[in-house]
């Protein structure tokens, strides 16, 4: 199946059936996730996956009590960093660099450079550079679990606060940003499963300069 | 290719060749760009896909002088909306229930839940929301790019203002958020096409809850 015919079978599914979705085309969604680029390679989230039923049951009522959570088998947490630091950008580079077989110092312009601009901006805009982050994952999670034919449903009703309280997500220095619950279809149950999946028309979608 | 074998293989190029993508191809990624999901389904961004090459040797210096940008054959900028309006949010929903042979009522109870929430959120707050839908897009385009073995590189590292004021973005009431340009890798003379590729540890990155 292509990438296009995978957007096109997918949709924002309103009801599952509580079908689990396969462990193994799971992993290669975590992967795809895992893979995405991100902005120096920084990686500023972290992944949850939620499997625990009545974890799931608790946080229901958190986002609006919407029956995904718990009648999906993996609920995905994408949750990003509150902040850059100069000791995370140290690591990351550091790793990089040995697994690259490189020395500690090969990246230190890059890095001197990448720091003056990351450290001198606020919490909010790192945290919300972050986020960009998370959402390029998000994209390749939608793509793989299409192409995988599991049904998946990007959220972001959600009271992220609470989320963050429930699962300790601020002493890791995180914040939660969006959900996917990972799942199968209620076909019978679901209202939006037979309506037409509806676009910007393209000619004002797209701007073109030729 | 899978899309894991695909993410593998791509890396954010940081010379390419000159050679232009296929526009077949580059149709493709333009079309599931344009697929993605987007929250309520209000696709709050546009995609200016840029092939004259006088318009991006504009870019280049508002871009860093990165080479993609004149190297690359098509050159994408994804720009979200400022801010969302009612008249905007109206014919997103007036669009989709006719095209689904929806009476334009169909819709009303979700439509004021949504105007309640979105137009009581500052300007700011819209524009964050908008740009990650527009990475969302950014992740399916990565990905489709990938699977075609077409190059991409995602670019965060240029001069906003200024691009918006060179296309005439403010006017339509959109600013520009991050660059892909698409092309071909140019392998003898990019430092970056050999090393490997470096995430965070997956025990670090996946925190899991069974």
């Amino acid at each position: 199946m292509s990438l296009i015919e995978a957007l096109n079978w997918r949709y924002a599914v309103k009801k599952m059936n509580g079908e689990p979705a396969q462990q193994e085309k799971v992993d290669q969604i975590i992967e795809a996730i895992h893979l995405a680029p991100t902005s120096s390679g920084l990686q500023p989230f972290r992944l949850i996956v939620i499997t625990d039923q009545a974890l799931k049951e608790k946080i229901t009522p958190i986002a609006f009590n919407q029956s995904q959570i718990t009648d999906s088998s993996h609920l995905l947490v994408f949750a990003a960093f509150e902040n850059y630091t100069e000791e995370g950008i140290d690591e990351t580079f550091s790793r990089m660099n040995a697994e690259r077989g490189l020395p500690d110092s090969a990246t230190d312009a890059y890095k001197a450079q990448l720091k003056g601009m990351v450290l001198s901006r606020t919490a909010e805009e790192n945290f919300n550079h972050a986020t960009h982050q998370a959402y390029i994952g998000l994209g390749a999670a939608i793509a793989q679990a299409a192409l995988l034919k599991v049904d998946s449903t990007p959220m972001e009703g959600f009271n992220g606060p609470e989320l963050d309280k429930l699962l300790g997500l601020n002493e890791k220095g995180l914040k939660s940003v969006v959900l996917l619950p990972l799942g199968n279809r209620d076909e019978a149950n679901d209202w939006l499963v037979n309506l037409k999946k509806v676009r910007t028309p393209m000619d004002k979608f797209l701007i073109e300069y030729k």
